[in-house]
Order: C-alpha cells, then structure tokens, then sequence
C-alpha cells in the first residue's frame, strides 16, 4: 500500500526504478565540469535545426530516444510521458516528442519540471497503471533568452544575480524492472511567494520554495539532514543558495553541509562567465542524469533528495507588476 | 486492483467519485443557451481586476473556492491541485492558486487541459495517493486573444472556421466520497499532426486527434457507440465536428448520433457572432459543469465520454511556420 505522509508526502510501497536515463547538453554546458559526463555534448547549439525552439525539440527528441534505448525498449513499450519546457504553450515538448506516439501528460512547473514529472511518473508506476513511462524536460538558452529577456542579437548586458539558462535535456525512464536506483518517495510543493519582483534574481525568488518543501519533506518524513548524502537543489544558484540556508536554518534544519546545487554544479561560473549559476528545466535534468544518479547507482550516495525549483513568472506577469513566485518537488532517490 | 486496457486506457478498480464541481464565466457565456445553469455569471469580464490575466486568476481562484465548498470541504482538505491554462507560463493558474496553498501540479495540454486535469486527478484519487483532489483549468476571452491573435484593441476581423474563447473556469472535487457521479476509466491521447498550418481553424486540427482518442478508447475497451448517451469533445466547433464524423465513420465508428461538442452547445453562434462556436480550457471545463455532469448525476446519461480537445500551438511556432497538431484526452464519467 502506497502511504501518505503528512501533510504533502508520499512513500511508495513498491518504490519505481530508475532504469536508466539520459542526457544531451549545448557547447558551453560540454566545456563545463561535468562535460565528460553527459552522454551527448552538440558542437553547435542549433542541433542542425533551422531555429531555437527546433533545436530544444531535437534535444527533447535525441533525450527520449537515448534514454529508451539504454532500458533496452522501444518506444511504442513507454505508456506515457511526463514532459513540459519553459517556453510559452510547451512547444519545445509538443514538437520534439510528437513523433514518439506515446502518450503524453504535458506539465507546467517552470525549472521545477523534472521534479514534477519524476513525481507524476513514480506515482503512475507506482500506482499500477504503466510498466514504463519516460519523465524528462529540457530548456535552451537561446529560446529561453527569446522568451523571457531579449533576443540574442541585442547583446544586453546581465547582472552578477542572473543564471544562465542550460542549454540541455534529460530524460528518465522509470518502471518496474529492477535497477541501481529507485524513487521511494516524493514532497509536492506549493506556490510560495515572498514578494520578489526583479526576473534577473530568479535565485531569490525560488529558495523560499525549496526551503518550504525540505523543511515539510524532513518533518513529514521524520528524517534528520543527516540522513542524506545530499539534498540537491535545481537552479538556485550562489544567490539562491545562501538564502536556502538561512531560510532553512530558522526552521531548524542546517542543511549546508550536505546542500549542493546543479546550477552551481554545472558551470564554473567564474571561468565561464554564468552569472549566478546554471538554470532552466534541462540544468536540473541532465545533472541529475549525468553526476547524482550514477553516484547513486554506484552506492557513492545512499540516499538524496533531488529538487528542482521553479520561478513561476512571464514576461506578461513580470510586464504587468506582478511579483515572481517560487515552486519546488523533492523527490527522494535511494540505491537499491 | 486497477487495469491497464490495451494500449492506451486504464479501467480503475475503485472508480473515483466527482464529489462536487463549479463554474464560473463571463457575460456572453451568461448570454447564451446555458446561462441559467451556471453556478456565477460575471457582469464584467475584468472581474474587479485591472488586468485581464489577473482577472482569469480570479476566475480560477472563485472556481475553486466554490467547488471545495459545495464538497463541505476546506483548502486543507485537497492534497493535490491539477490545473493549467492557456496562457504562457501558465500565469493564470500560478496566480490564481497561489493562494489557495495546497500543493499543486502545473499542467498544459492546450484546451484539452481538463480531460489531462481529471485524468490525473482520477489516477491519484484511485491510486490511494489522496482522500481529495481538485482539477481545474480556465480560459479568458481577452487574455487569450491577446495571447494568440491580437489585442482587442485592434479590432481585428475573424474568419468564420474561427472559434470564439470561453471566459469560465471550472472546477472539481474528486475523492473516494460517495458521490452520484464517478469516472471509471480514461484514455489518454497521442499528440496527432495532419499538418494543418492554419491557426484560425483549430477545428480542424483538434479533430484528427478527437478521432484517434475516441477511436482507440472503444477499441481498447471493446465497447460500441451505443453503449454512451453520449461522446463530448471539447471545442472542436461546427467545423472540426464535421471532420470528426467523417473520420470515426472511417474507423468504422459512427458517433454522429451521439456526439455533441461543448464549443456549439455553450453559445448561440449565429445569435451571439462567435463563428464555429466556443473554445479554450474554460470551455469544456464549464460545460461539463454546468451541464454533462447534471445529466450523469441525474441519471440521465447513465455513460458519457467526456473528450476535451487541445491544439498545440504558440505564436512563436506559428510564426517560425511550423503546423498546428492536436491532443484529446478521453474520460469515461458513469452514473453512480
């Protein structure tokens, strides 16, 4: 029997595997630290497309087929997607996984995505209804740049608390089939907003939400920090870092000495010129895929809480006033 | 034990209940052949917001409201939020439901967003993962021209295969609760592309993926076109349901006798000027609501296929020439 726990927790009974996962980065992620973890790194950011929004559909596309094919299946053996992007009206998933004819629940959870589709796809394995889903997203940083700063060609000028969108996808295959890591639980989070309005701090705006949904998690769970390896934020960047661990030290939990962040991970900020850090859907994605998860599986971490956070905001709400509330999923991965 | 039907449904062993729903909409909406049986009729379209993006939220935000009190139920009693809606970023549900503090999963599916909202409220309510969920999802006039055509402003002029957005917001209770309504099983659509380029006929490109849904749910439930009162697709319009018959009949499926569409039942076109008839998430959303559910709850339909329709498409992929492909996602609500 699957357990609720708490107030936003769930444990599941017969926890999913993780049967394998895949990553695809742009040139500078390739340049990075992790660089010679992802599975495939493209010379040149358009992926032979003719425009961004093609190229992050490619990327979704290459993402899915790779991760398949390493569970040793076919696509028409995946009986459901989990997928979403950051780009108005989810194109970047409708156009790069139309081809796969898998049926598809499209999702919207901002940089918080994967953790959204981890989430929704352990429940449905979990719950009975599939042998195999594939949850995955992406973000580029040219269609990123397009849809909520200006386009490339204006050369704008970035403050030292901007992130910088990754240019990547990954992409998870989950299932019943027994494998090195398993999902034993998640924590949903809500919208928490503290009233932050400059998009250029999306650091600040966010490590509210990934305070809230650890704090619940460690309470829900009865769990100590100590318990993790690592609790691994999404995109929260140096900024977003410090407040977390303030933010999480008033509510009694210091998690510092295990927190690490995949937009800190991700980029050497200083050499690379990234700002604050790594962000988007895909920096959380294919982090997880390309360094936590194999540490998993090599029983380097016994246990982590993975959660991607998410700046809720449109150049339409930003343009109109409107403040920029955070959202984060915390997924618990375990080795098995 | 819940059961995977052929390729794509599922038949859910302890069927969920719709314990409760509520609609809200605006003036023309209010206007039409329904508007005694909505549950709020707006007199401004603005809802006392200064924005048309806050005034959908607010939309959101009294749907909710009103659903969780007709269930007797408070906002701490829902475990999970399902919602989406057309906008970009999906603002009008983050705003919206910010709020409301229930943890929440952001969804897009176009104006098939309901059909994905209950789909996924079902599997969680019947996957023992929630005593209560609310799914939703609302679509705005002028947000969504300003979105997608122009602002109203410019006072543009509409060919007449052009649908006409809903104002409304709808909103329901699912859990284990004995109801007189309940959903035994979905089917969960593919993203289908005949290729149609033209944005102002979304009919047309809603209808291949209405067909293919509606299509396999009989086939993987071996059911006929008469065992349901009646097969509800969402906005597919005058234009799009001619296509849909001639499609189904080519499957060897007659549904012109008990099909009906949510996007000619909510207005009357000629009367009220809105071309092939009503769409958007808000759409179906409200119809069902105030109308199909009262039917099933009133064993008046003992069967319905509710089949919301979504076609996916942004002004970016529009521009950049791309094709306008269709989702639909089928579920099966019974008198109970």
């Amino acid at each position: 029997m699957n357990v609720q726990i708490g107030k936003q927790s769930l444990q599941f009974a017969e926890a999913p595997y993780i049967i394998s996962s895949a990553s695809i980065v742009g040139k500078k992620e390739g340049e990075g630290p992790l660089g010679n973890c992802f599975d495939v790194v493209g010379d040149d950011d358009k992926f032979g497309q003719n425009t961004w929004e093609e190229a992050e559909s490619t990327l979704q596309k290459e993402a899915f087929t790779m991760a398949v094919g390493k569970a040793g299946l076919k696509p028409e053996d995946i009986r459901y997607l989990f997928s979403g992007d950051l780009l108005g009206q989810n194109i970047a998933t409708s156009f790069g996984l139309m081809d796969c004819q898998v049926p598809i629940f499209g999702l919207y959870g901002a940089c918080s995505t994967c953790g959204e589709a981890l989430s929704l796809g352990a429940m449905c394995v979990a719950g009975g209804y599939a042998d195999y889903v594939v949850s995955m997203t992406s973000s580029h940083f040219a269609s990123a740049e397009k849809q909520f700063r200006f386009p490339l060609e204006y050369a704008n000028q970035r403050p030292l608390s901007a992130t910088w969108t990754v240019t990547g996808s990954g992409a998870y295959v989950l299932g019943k089939q027994r494998s090195k890591a398993r999902i034993t639980g998640i924590t949903t989070g809500k919208i928490v907003d503290y009233g932050i309005k400059d998009s250029m701090n999306m650091g600040a705006a966010m490590a509210p939400a990934a305070a809230d949904v650890i704090c619940r998690h460690l309470s829900d769970f009865g769990r100590a920090v100590e318990e993790y390896d690592k609790i691994i934020t999404g995109d929260l960047g140096t900024v977003g870092q410090e407040i977390l661990w303030d933010l999480t030290r008033q509510s009694g939990y210091d998690i510092s000495g295990v927190h690490e962040d995949c937009g800190i991970k991700i980029y050497d900020a200083k050499k690379q010129g990234t700002g604050a850090g790594g962000s988007g859907c895909g920096c959380s994605a294919v982090t997880l895929s390309a360094h936590y998860l194999k540490m998993v599986e090599e029983a380097k971490y016994k246990r982590i809480l993975f959660v991607p956070t998410g700046a809720l905001l449109s150049t339409v709400s930003f343009n109109e006033g409107m403040t920029v509330p955070g959202i984060a999923h915390a997924v618990v991965i375990e080795h098995s």
